[in-house]
């Protein structure tokens, strides 16, 4: 069965009668014309498609928790939206715990990973009720017990591991390998278990936490991430008597970007877990456990689309490439730059295919790296035309800047023809607030 | 003469009696006591200094304008101390525009440039008296004359040129090259004069602009950049009979980020330039032309130092490969994971020299990318301890964004024993005030 993830675009994307693109029962031009561009839109239907996916996909596996990968877009409506569809937040900093805070009144949801929580974070999380910690390493450990210590309180933990899996995605964000700044390697594990054991009294171990990767295509690396953490939760009872019950196996699935890309869908992702946990359950005589899973990129990515307007262009003399300049560039979006990442994109407002040309879009800040796509094939685009750039939603916002002192766009949600601002535009007053006089 | 930008540190760095590394007279632990940390810093004599040589190393050359080239890193307290040297602004956008304007009242010492400006930042421009709009192609001199004849004025203009010099440096910011975004190709330069002669009525033609790349090493490139431009200035003038008076050479000179680096002086760029001036203005028979200098990294780039925290370590067992993380990252500091960028790092708090290990400093964030320094050698480093990463003046602060949802950290000055924030950090408030519920 497809999942929203392999789709290139958002669920209820169509041509209306005015030949105009429409997401969500919206015109994409009356959206643009009202919230302005550049504009982060996204469609709420796709996320709870992707939402609803993950829980029938697992619905055979009946302890499945679902954590949302905040890092890949937060916003407060995300947190509600979200929280609806039965999602906890997998969170990494003060400010994505905040949010959820903000929506949900606690942390009980949650999960706090990092490889580098200050003292802050840890304790917000504690006196937040966090559900989990996911702890990092040897330092973490001795901090977070005399934090809990200190509050009298019990912590319940993950230890984060890296279990050895190289995947193939940008190097950047492929997390499970062995030199990796994240979490434990395995042969430090023992040791960790011996100090919580021995020291730790403040700190409850429930189970072991990895990540593999981010954009992630192959569906065997999460037969085998299984493979490895339930070996460690049999080779931890037999030598500590410790039953671990949780665990949690991050996110990663990719989502296709282009016509070329190849996702796997939700399903395959979980016919691969559950068949792992089956099979190492029985061969290693454990008790089920409860897993957890931490989509991002999978959830939010698809249902995001960029609307810029489209200005001015230049063809270049010797080599006739032409470059079309759009509103905003590489400050909402820089995975192009970042990851050489690549785009679809169409035109909103004009369905006469018959001129095409190729191009090169060309962002407006004063960088000759602001390129967001390399000659694509589109329809003729004429100054005030309307540009969509599909499957922008994870790491477009929230690695957003506002580099050139651009302000960050707006976010719109669109459902069943209401188009809802869930992010306002950030305003040139906004940008200056924190600037002091001499 | 030697010149700060070929420093690695600010002017005014030493180690003061208690061991620990002092800037404008102020400890940097007790800066990151009273401040905070990650936390931005400014020398304001390293940029005082750039400055004064920039004035000095042309004070042959009477008819020169400085403009501050404002993405390098702007803030209201910058356009305060740059314009008290004399310095204008060269912006981008109508953030940057809005800032100076917010601290100066008027854009008349400002330049607006940039590939695709749209019809708000130069109505903004115009309505503030702008000294000179840099016009980057076709589209953009229609409208800008139409705007200008709609509130019955005239707009003194450069035009924009790629003046097909390839400079070493990384690709993404070369800018002078034949493929690039900006501005008009020599070839269609008579184009748009005619356009402006016949049809333009509201445009004044000044003179010409380029900028030939960023972090600029060769001296000889402004050489051949002045050559070409007076060509072109002669070239007007025997088929125009139009005498431009104004040549905008850009920025772009380098510094030094590691001690393997060489920047030149900005007295070898100033000779460079006035001796091509001297010869070329002689060859053409050519008035001499008001220039305009837009450093923007030479000028905050070595002034500016980031301060982290040290957290957790982790030491890779079968590469005995040493990570060690700090508090802040690509967040604040973009330039590791976008341009391979490679900055020098110091211990603050730490003059211990005999244990020096090699380490890799990582930052804060959920993606393996985020490493600020591979393989530095430096005193073994422990929790709470401070470091400091040297060079982050331009382009950290103004390509900051809030990934993972963190905070943008403080910016605070140091002179003369005192440290004064001229930048707030942001807040959790801040963080999630454009949020709206659904």
């Amino acid at each position: 069965m497809e999942t929203p993830n392999q789709n290139i675009k958002p669920v209820t994307t169509k041509i209306n009668e005015k030949g105009n693109i429409e997401i969500g029962g919206c015109d994409l031009v009356d959206v643009a014309k009202k919230h302005g561009t550049p504009l982060y839109i996204y469609c709420e239907k796709t996320i709870r498609e992707m939402a609803k996916a993950y829980k029938d996909a697992f619905s055979s596996y009946k302890k499945t928790h679902f954590m949302f990968a905040s890092k890949a877009f937060m916003t407060k409506a995300i947190v509600q939206i979200l929280s609806c569809e039965g999602f906890g937040f997998d969170t990494v900093s003060g400010g994505e715990m905040y949010t959820v805070k903000s929506v949900l009144g606690d942390l009980k949801t949650c999960l706090l990973n990092g490889n580098n929580k200050s003292e802050e974070e840890l304790n917000m999380a504690i006196d937040n009720n966090i559900r989990l910690i996911s702890v990092d390493n040897f330092l973490e450990l001795a901090m977070l017990n005399r934090i809990a210590k200190s509050k009298n309180k019990t912590v319940d933990i993950l230890l984060r591991i890296t279990p050895g899996i190289e995947c193939h995605t940008h190097k950047y964000i492929q997390t499970g390998h062995l030199d990796s700044k994240f979490g434990f390697d395995l042969t430090q594990l023992d040791e960790a278990i011996e100090s919580i054991v021995e020291d730790y009294k403040n700190l409850n171990l429930k189970g072991l936490h990895a990540h593999i990767g981010s954009q992630i295509f192959e569906t065997k690396v999460y037969y085998d991430e299984v493979k490895i953490m339930l070996g460690e939760f049999k080779r931890i009872y037999d030598k500590f008597g410790i039953k671990l019950t949780e665990m949690n196996l991050g996110g990663g699935l990719g989502i296709n970007y282009t016509i070329n890309d190849r996702a796997p869908s939700v399903y395959e992702i979980a016919k691969q877990i559950i068949d792992s946990i089956d099979k190492y359950t029985e061969e290693y005589n454990l008790e089920k456990p409860t897993i957890c899973i931490e989509p991002g990129r999978s959830i939010v990515g698809t249902a995001g689309v960029t609307l810029y307007k489209v200005g001015t262009s230049k063809t270049i003399p010797i080599s006739n490439k032409k470059y079309v300049a759009v509103d905003g560039g590489m400050a909402d979006n820089p995975r192009p730059s970042l990851y050489q990442a690549v785009y679809e994109a169409e035109v909103v407002n004009k369905r006469d295919k018959n001129k095409k040309e190729k191009i090169t879009i060309a962002g407006r800040y004063c960088e000759s790296g602001d390129i967001l796509i390399n000659d694509v094939e589109l329809p003729e685009l004429n100054s005030n035309d309307l540009l969509c750039i599909y499957d922008t939603g994870a790491y477009g916002y929230s690695m957003s800047s506002n580099y050139n002192r651009t302000l960050k766009p707006a976010v719109v949600l669109l459902n069943n023809g209401s188009a809802k601002e869930i992010v306002k535009r950030q305003t040139y007053n906004q940008l200056v607030e924190n600037d002091m006089l001499l």
